[in-house]
């Protein structure tokens, strides 16, 4: 039998990383940009407002004339005119003047304040009252105040929420410059596979793996592609695999990966002539995840248990969709949480449990979202994290901090897998 | 001029939820159920495990025939089968039997343990060596241990995670009963307003709100539908929101909401018969926010202003939507954060900072995203949360924990707004 060499989750990541190609561009409709990528920096090419505007409906006035007025003290000021927004009074106010303005309509020339509506006071003979002193720049929104020309909004490879949607509409964007999903394969093997709709046979159980996939592929920002579901064969599967490869970027397998007599990948990625680049690697669950490389197209072995499976996928296969995404931050984010609940076995491999991340008055706390073994599925359903155990000698007991990893963020990190292990131990 | 009387943020919320309607149900695609909500609880109707079966790959014997095993003390077994997942062993396995089995298949009849592949030796005449004592049950997935028949795995209105499509690929559910979306309409008033597409020109702006409204309605579940810009004309408008409500589920507005002579909402819900549910909040931004019923559907009277718009929306709209999607949370996510920054000036009114969370060393901790007017642009670009802060008398500082509500969170709150200003001060 083969005996595998594990190698660190870290070195693992690093040697798929060296693979990650950059993905191309392409200009979508604004109304379509929501959870796509930007493929540029998001640059202002011009102010923000673009010009001195009202906040507020009222009077724009020159605020010198406005000098020693009080409630015992008014005013009448004569209006010259009205400016909706989107309008633009022609000519200047003089002494004494005032015109009525709306809120986001832009500051008559001459004036330099604006009196609330509220405070004000209509007068026979188109004039006004006015009772309070204004002091120069009072109330007006000043041309460059929230955004100076220039000023990168937001950085190349940046999820585009709905907040990243106003910038993008106020800079003209009606196309968005945005990076290409990444077509990501996924082909499962495995005898035992029942399709969801498939009524249960003994010693069978439904294909989850790929339908979970599926939608991981979908939150990591790529495109889906399932290329069905082959039985134990070598050579059906290895015609799959050659097939598959034509039509992807990535291709994702489930199951197959061990050393066992009917884990034919090993054996796949010699026919077709691809690179190993580790088939072992010092974590639970997914130990046995593994990672080749076929002329510039990875392939990723992982494991048909369907944690390890999940675990596989947000470790390797995500920052390789993000990477190909402009990301500079292609990894699941990590994060530092307090543990809610005692880890007593020690485990030599760095485990990575689900769990579910709550906040408790400030505080970050992670506790398992469920039953713990690769096998598992009922835990995957509750867990918005992967809590990261070291392995080691020792157990953790609650109240200890651990890495978590963050499964439904967009930020991302940079090199998520520096000083994980002696951080807290 | 038309006086308003500001009411608590609570009571507005409360006024609006007396009016939300839950949605209809629809059978969706499994690969498509990503990202949508739940219809109904996923039950698991039966075991996971559906069958005691082997984690590993390697042999299943009686544990009984191996008492007394060890490296001294070896013994040979007579291999009578071979199971490959998804296969079952016909028969019983007998005295000093074993059956080599893979990985994930059924135990044979009579095996209680399974011996792993690495710690026996292949010999002559289909046996096979071993040299270890095992337990009964040891090495063994038992049926039901992830999941017992009857589990409720996640509950009606669930956001439906990819760790979410496992148990629904599990259980069967090739199609999903998932909440239809409902159909949220926007229309954006004001003659200020160019569309991103048009060269600015002096005393306009682009329309960033509608653009912004599309993305939030999409990540609060709903189908945006925009329904143009219309310019501030009374009749115009008019029409325009009696032809939008025929075609929507909930209709929002931008613009137009203020006492200003060009602010219209107030008219038009007049002539249409729609009543006013509240125009005015005590909150900043988005005081003016006002919200109408009419014959059943809600509509929503946004700020022109962009993140007055922003923060209304998620205060108000989004717990409708989620609310037709049947969630039991529907409220945005409210937990407690340490201000990262002072904030000063004091407000009557409670004000909703456009905030991002970071995380330091497993505590939560909130800083403003940027530029903090209700017109402000910039600041939504990176903001992920807002930061509550009670209306009050003095400012807050550095280190005070307080309220904040995630944006891109799926999980939501039940009352969020229970307990908020007496909580930290």
């Amino acid at each position: 039998m083969e005996i595998r060499t594990p190698i660190p989750v870290s070195e693992a990541v690093s040697l798929v990383m060296e693979h990650a190609v950059r993905g191309s561009s392409e200009q979508i409709p604004l109304e379509e940009s929501y959870g796509r990528f930007l493929a540029q920096d998001l640059v202002a090419d011009h102010d923000v407002p673009p010009f001195d505007r009202s906040p507020y409906d009222g009077y724009a006035v020159r605020s010198v004339d406005t000098a020693g007025l009080s409630g015992d003290n008014r005013a009448a000021f004569q209006v010259v005119g009205e400016i909706g927004a989107g309008s633009v009074f022609e000519g200047e106010i003089g002494y004494m003047q005032a015109v009525r303005i709306m809120t986001g309509a832009k500051l008559p020339e001459g004036a330099d304040a604006v009196v609330m509506l509220e405070l004000t006071k209509p007068l026979a003979g188109s004039k006004v009252e006015l009772k309070r002193e204004m002091k120069p720049g009072e109330n007006i929104s000043f041309r460059g105040e929230d955004t100076r020309s220039g000023t990168v909004l937001a950085e190349k490879g940046s999820f585009i929420t709905p907040g990243l949607s106003a910038p993008l509409a106020a800079f003209g964007y009606a196309e968005v410059p945005a990076a290409k999903k990444p077509v990501i394969g996924v082909l499962a093997t495995g005898s035992e596979l029942l399709n969801p709709d498939e009524p249960l046979e003994d010693g069978k159980i439904r294909n989850s793996n790929t339908y979970m996939l599926l939608s991981q592929i979908k939150r990591a920002g790529g495109v889906p592609l399932y290329l069905g579901k082959f039985s134990d064969d070598l050579d059906q599967c290895t015609e799959a695999v050659q097939h598959a490869l034509a039509k992807v970027d990535v291709l994702l397998t489930t199951g197959g990966v061990s050393v066992g007599d009917y884990d034919y990948l090993p054996d796949i990625y010699k026919r077709i002539g691809a690179s190993v680049l580790f088939n072992k690697i010092a974590m639970r669950p997914g130990s046995v995840t593994t990672v080749a490389e076929h002329r510039g197209k990875l392939l990723f072995g992982l494991s048909g248990n369907p944690s390890a499976c999940f675990v596989g996928f947000e470790l390797f296969v995500r920052p390789v969709i993000r990477f190909c995404c402009f990301s500079r931050r292609p990894h699941i984010r990590k994060e530092k949480a307090v543990l809610g609940s005692d880890f007593e076995k020690a485990n030599p491999f760095t485990r990575f449990v689900r769990g579910t991340v709550v906040y408790e008055d400030g505080v970050i706390k992670a506790v398992p979202s469920g039953f713990d073994k690769s096998s598992a599925v009922s835990s995957l359903a509750d867990a918005n994290a992967l809590i990261v155990l070291p392995g080691g000698t020792r157990g953790y007991k609650a109240g200890m901090k651990a890495d978590i990893l963050l499964l439904d963020d967009q930020k991302g990190s940079d090199r998520p897998w520096e000083n994980t292990a002696p951080s807290f131990r």
